[in-house]
């Protein structure tokens, strides 16, 4: 039985959903895995750092930041900022899941450096850093004989990286067709039920799903992100999101979608990527599907992608019902597989 | 590296198809895996087997075969049987892929047991040993350091008990929906399209994918066995499939299927399993399925299964064009894991 150290960097709904399945799963780790836990260290955006060696009280904690207070009182030892938190944490494992920069995929890229190099495991459910930096992520944890997983990073929980680092040995992927962005998927339902797009937009922000700039979404960016991290762990061609070919869905309009759905199909953002004569391409675009296509029914927040190999006929992966929780399990099942 | 001596125990459609994928990978293998492999034994139903310590030539085995002339030829070490063969062959690793009793699941159990008592890995596409047998064997394994594995025994060689072995830890599977039965896909499919009952069957056995007698397929007793493998390694309940509840496809009509398609449904063949209150049941049986269910446009030969964790939101898989090579591959993956 081996007991880990845990840190959190990173605490909002998905750090606080991962602190309570760390708890709902305490005792199946132990009785199932042989894996105990202590967490001892906790940083919050707007509610302070606290590091405990000894272990804090995620039950406290929880309550504490629900409770609109500071998580200062718990800790023993004092961190100036993000990097110094991780340097005095102590911890075996970093949860790294603070705000970043998706052009850049910072500050994530240097927190998680830091903690390699510190020698601890690090998983994460950002994908900035695996799209700017997960070559050098990766040969640095292998350096340290530590692993950099995050399987959260697309898909929430769904296990597509574990999926082709472990369960398909020796598939070679060729290409793949996803729905991958929740809120044009959502936006485009609206459409279709009468709203303008404006109108769809609107709604997407006031239920939380769109930020304030609905961009990042409505012009493909979040997709081209996504097709990027796919591609360049899964495919091994480290695309930047600036060279995905990329149309948002700016360019739908009700009359477009009307005489889409008189001909019985509907117009979804497909991301794709394929390898052509050794070459591999990514492409964002609305695509007009079929009734006939699983992707035609994919709705709202649910997400799809569709992998082809040269093993299997397509086999295609559905996520319903994402959430905190979701993506907390990826982050869980990181730290086993790398614990493991 | 380590050299790996192989045996085929079965030599049909899946035993070629293992043979011609182990060929395209080899070098892969090598590069990627450090595996390398010789078959040392391969034994066929009516062409006789072939036990070549120094490896069998597979280009020229599968000429030999493919031209209707017997292995034997090929032969340095005789041998009178299947358990002979097994005992003789000297083999690391049996792939095990003779025809199977669904009742007993023999002679494929005596087979594997022979063979982790010899101290080989045991991979298998054969449903009848895991539902008869899966704990014994399990158990066996374990007590040689060996490993049994049978990924193609349902869903051809889509991941699902890899799945659940490793790319999904602490995941507690509650539930699943499935389609797994093609047969009788492909018969309602045809029934929806004006073909009676008879019609349809009689299609299905010419294109060679139902029985001469169908009822293993049309009275829902495939479907009730791959729902016993399931529940049986992904659930821990070693439920047989006598006590599945199990209804068949004998008594949907042309009238009904009318019906259903004037409302916009279709009727397919669901498999379910649930988890309630400790108790686990399965059940077989056709439904009414929505257009807006990724089961609607489920067609021919595809296979779909929904799974229900305590983790994730809705997980849905879809294998779509199945055939001996997508087998064959679960058999590689089953015999790179027990390597690796």
């Amino acid at each position: 039985m081996t007991n880990y150290k845990l840190a959190l960097l990173g605490f909002g709904n998905v750090g606080r959903a991962l602190a309570e399945l760390l708890l709902r799963k305490q005792e199946e780790l132990k009785r199932e895995h042989d894996i105990t836990f202590s967490v001892v260290g906790i940083a919050t955006g707007s509610k302070g750092r606290a590091i405990a060696p000894a272990g804090l009280d995620l039950p406290v904690v929880l309550q504490t930041v629900q409770g609109g207070q500071s998580l200062e009182q718990f800790s023993k030892v004092s961190s100036t900022g993000s990097l110094e938190f991780i340097e005095r944490c102590g911890a075996d494992v970093l949860f790294e899941n603070s705000p970043v920069n998706y052009e850049t995929g910072q500050p994530a890229i240097d927190h998680i450096r830091t903690a390699l190099n510190l020698g601890m495991h690090v998983a994460t459910a950002n994908k900035g850093p695996v799209v700017h930096a997960w070559r050098e992520l990766k040969d640095l944890a292998k350096s340290k004989n530590r692993q950099f997983f995050h399987e959260s990073a697309v898909m929430d929980g769904a296990p597509i990286f574990s999926l082709f680092r472990g369960a398909l040995p020796a598939a070679q992927l060729t290409g793949f067709r996803a729905i991958l962005n929740s809120t044009t998927n959502l936006i485009l339902t609206r459409m279709e039920n009468g709203d303008t797009f404006d109108a769809a937009v609107n709604y997407a922000q006031q239920i939380g799903i769109a930020e304030t700039d609905p961009s990042g979404d409505v012009d493909g960016w979040d997709a081209a992100i996504k097709i990027a991290a796919l591609a360049t762990v899964l495919m091994n061609a480290p695309l930047k999101p600036q060279e995905i070919d990329r149309t948002g869905i700016r360019g739908i309009n009700p009359a477009m979608i009307a005489e889409a759905r008189a001909q019985g199909k509907r117009y979804k953002l497909i991301c794709t990527a394929e390898k052509k004569d050794g070459k591999i391409t990514g492409r964002v675009a609305p695509e007009l599907i079929p009734n006939t296509s699983p992707f035609f029914n994919t709705e709202g927040t649910t997400s799809i992608v569709e992998f082809k190999t040269d093993v299997l006929g397509d086999l295609t992966l559905i996520e319903s019902d994402p959430g905190p929780h979701t993506t907390a399990y990826g982050l869980l099942a990181d730290f086993i597989h790398a614990v493991k």
